[in-house]
């Protein structure tokens, strides 16, 4: 694979650094963005005043430090690898378990596609809990817990301000189930990062590919440039073919958590017949992914049997994909969810290499008509039951939500889901606020998310333009990623973070000032905020295209200040 | 001017129709959208279910009319005119009032730029009140409030519900300044509409050059397609060359009311320079622009001279460019706002031709840091006393509002504005609810919209992707206005408007019965849609490239529903 054409520099002015921990020798990477002087005249002389630097939270790991040299077909350094081995109690395995696993890698005709690094996978060693809730709740803080402690006081620090986010405070947050560290001991490359409603917002993007489009090498891309963009985690969702291989690659190359949905690939495994879909086919599948070092898995094991027969009452049915293939299947056998009545085994699977739960909304509503229905609220108590099973076996767990909701019904949602899930973090997909918009869903949806996040969602799940139409590619991805960063920091702003609000002081300072660059750098995307300026007539004068030099309110308003000031 | 290059027809399946009025001979276009059929098979045979067309809300006037031949160059349709005349109130001039007007059209050397039909204009005869307020407080109930009526009652009847919106509410609500019918009578192009909170939710999007960019022909088209997308009403924010040509080509093509901020051409008559501006060069302007058909002026007489001092205070001064110019004249006169101290007379102009005020915000937050500050509530309790001093002229006022507004400041707004403003309607630009997205500023700001919308906003200003960075050209207008759609659409349903639900519930429908030209159809942009859709591979089957074949859950979700039904 051609690591150049998929990866890229950092963002112009800007540069990785790295804030080292006081408890473990770790160090935390943010993105510093260097600021141009302000620059006034006093007296007839050019006075320059320097603007400190900005430095905001990163999801883009070693792609965007000079010092480390990625190669795709190599994979990413292995961060995590000596704290995880320097708490003795993992082992690394001499095979990886899974049968479907081994036959993949000994499949002579997959060599071409096959990623050539795979190490070998770690597990608990026997009577060993490993899972930071674990932890957590022995009142063992991990450099995990340090390093999200470090990452989320970023803003913080740079106002001075002495925050309550201590390592001390996430390792509260996770005993308690409030927060997760989906860290899966074979995903070391994965820089740790904290999902709860306590901490800054999250957004997950989801890529993959189907059975009518889309390689390795565009998923691996997708991957990349969703965390350039700013993605917290991401899902493949793939359901062609090549579902083990292009997730190898994935991981391999992923700083960020990464989930998937086992039963897509559990069904491609019996040729898209629901009706052969065995729990002995999902458990190897289960193993297979742990040891590959997926993150979390969202296993819709809330879909009950006794559920199919209010799809009916539906003007949209089951849209969940997870949720319909397991519906059909418990009509078909007229037998309960095999998610359902094996769920502690899959807990007792997941235990041993830290994969966390995402609750899989099987039921939720893909339409306006069918928001906060009785199919949705039923399923959302079976979770909530299984949410305390998986803590009893300290695994950790978030709750998937819908969906499409109109506004007015949105905050049901969450406070249901607070109380039906005991404070289990909750993770959204959008909502999407209207149906009739398709190529236009980004929009509806992020409008739903910046509220449901205020309300305290502590995940939403992206939804790209493509939604309801195909799958995204990289611009679509972009699209998406940048609404739902936007969703996500006006959550972040209307939750009250004291540092939340810098990047957006930093930025309004620029535009009085008309330090045009300062603003393309803290844009959330610099290169669109640029391109679109380029667009206008260029100049570097204190006005822009939108009013021209007499109409702009910014220069007139300095131009007033100078004259009260001089009164 | 190329008529061809700048109209289209109406979208694939959609036909104008028009529903006529019972108390005036008058009719009321929309658009309807035709239905496929539902196929299913039963007993192995193909049975077609009918699906009832849908009737959606259409401002894109008589282009989309077939038997209506739109000539750009020669203007639309004068609708109004026979309504206007009707009732014995007005006179046609024997030449227009403004001096600069006629200096205009005496010019040779416009010639080759100038729209060559403008009619001569209307007034009031004197000692009559002809304003749509006036009337409703009379107790008369107008065409124009007959036609509001039906148009907003569409969707409603789509459901056989019986609305209690009848002409007589419009009245009631007109009467009270709760709603607006902004109608100029030299606009009788414009096809009424209502903007008020116990009505759907508008929205207007902002055209219009600058000294640096754009020609009449771009203007023209870009107001053109803003109304085929689906905006309300438009503002010609024209600052460049040509302010007066430019406005008389829009007006007389356009099927929407328009606005526009008169202090901009004010400033342009003195070339820029602030200090030079005169309450004569003003007041013309105004008679000017009532006599080519304006139907809304913004209007910055909020904005004192005391408030100068306070823009010190602020992180991004005053951002608004009418409250910047005033600020500045204010400043450097040591008087009061000429736009406040002759108030009344304004009224008195406007009350003539029917032009409706829209209180300017010119202490709006440009950022997040300002947002609900001293400045921005101190002005608005002048907009309220200014308010019923317009309403004691029965001209009809709306009141602008921000801005740079995080979630959770909004709901202030909206109650410091109804307590403030005594229920006049609020008209916001955005707000945007972050400050660190240039280049995504329709979806910042979209998520504002759609909160402070479902609040109580009337109608809401969109934003477009360029704005911080330059003018939108027609690709921004059409993503800033679909941005805006959605917004006020979920604020309907939001609101519990009956009818609100009808599309969505037939874009739901269509999804789930893979009826993919309906869903083309019945989205806010079909073009966008299928654009998108095509970019997959093309196929005719009950799946997209999304999910593919065996992971369609509508697809599975059918098949269960089969499954549970022959149970």
């Amino acid at each position: 694979m051609d690591t150049q054409k998929i990866i890229r520099d950092s963002y112009p002015s800007s540069e990785k650094v790295y804030v080292p921990g006081k408890l473990f020798p770790i160090r935390v990477g943010m993105r510093k963005i260097n600021l141009t002087d302000t620059v006034t005249i006093e007296n007839g002389k050019r006075v320059h005043t320097p603007n400190a630097p900005v430095y905001v939270y990163d999801t883009s790991g070693p792609y965007t430090d000079p010092m480390v040299e990625v190669d795709i077909n190599r994979g990413l350094p292995r961060l995590r690898e000596s704290w995880i081995a320097d708490r003795g109690d993992v082992e690394q395995l001499d095979d990886i378990t899974s049968q479907y696993g081994r036959a993949r890698r000994d499949d002579p005709a997959l060599e071409s596609i096959r990623f050539k690094h795979t190490p070998l996978p770690y597990k608990a060693k026997p009577g060993h809990s490993i899972t930071q809730m674990y932890y957590a709740r022995q009142g063992i803080i991990t450099a995990e817990m340090e390093y999200v402690a470090i990452r989320e006081n970023l803003m913080n620090e740079q106002l001075g301000i002495k925050s309550h986010i201590t390592p001390e405070f996430v390792r509260d947050e996770v005993a308690a189930g409030r927060a997760i560290i989906p860290a899966n001991i074979n995903h070391p490359e994965a820089e740790p990062m904290i999902i709860g409603r306590n901490f800054l917002v999250k957004l997950n993007t989801n890529i993959g590919n189907s059975a009518l489009s889309s390689g390795i090498e565009e998923e691996v891309d997708k991957a990349v440039w969703s965390c350039h963009w700013g993605g917290d985690t991401l899902m493949d969702l793939s359901t062609g073919d090549h579902i083990h291989e292009t997730r190898e690659w994935i991981i391999r190359n992923c700083p960020v958590p990464m989930g998937t949905v086992p039963i897509y690939q559990a069904l491609e495994k019996v040729n898209g017949k629901v009706e052969d879909l065995t729990w002995e086919i999902y458990r190897d599948t289960l193993i297979e992914q742990c040891e590959q070092g997926v993150d979390y898995f969202t296993i819709h094991a809330g879909v009950l049997k006794a559920h199919a027969d209010l799809v009916g009452e539906r003007l949209t049915g089951i849209v969940s994909r997870g949720g319909s293939i397991m519906t059909k299947w418990c009509v078909i056998h007229n037998q309960e969810s095999f998610l359902y009545t094996h769920f502690d085994e899959i807990c007792e699977i997941l235990k041993q290499y830290d994969v966390a739960i995402s609750l899989g909304d099987g039921m939720r509503p893909g339409s306006i008509h069918d928001a906060n229905d009785r199919s949705q609220f039923l399923e959302l108590d079976v979770l909530g039951e299984l949410t305390e099973k998986a803590w009893a076996h300290d695994v950790q767990v978030i709750i998937e939500g819908p969906g499409h909701i109109p506004m007015h019904k949105i905050k049901e949602n969450m406070d249901r889901q607070l109380s039906s899930c005991h404070g289990a973090p909750f993770y959204t997909l959008g909502p999407l606020t209207t149906d009739i918009a398709p190529g236009y869903d980004h929009i509806t949806s992020a409008i739903g998310a910046a509220q449901i996040a205020w309300l305290g969602t502590a995940m939403i799940c992206y939804v790209t333009p493509k939604e309801h139409l195909g799958l995204p590619d990289r611009e679509d991805v972009r699209n998406g990623v940048i609404a739902y960063k936007i969703a996500a920091h006006a959550a972040d702003l209307a939750k009250g973070f004291p540092g939340a609000q810098v990047r957006d002081d930093a930025m309004s300072k620029a535009r009085y000032e008309f330090r045009w660059k300062d603003q393309f750098n803290l844009a959330l995307d610099p290169d669109r905020a640029l391109e679109y300026y380029k667009q206008g007539s260029f100049h570097d004068g204190n006005y822009c295209t939108m009013c021209g030099p007499n109409f702009c309110a910014m220069r007139l308003s300095q131009d007033i200040t100078k004259c009260v000031e001089t009164e």
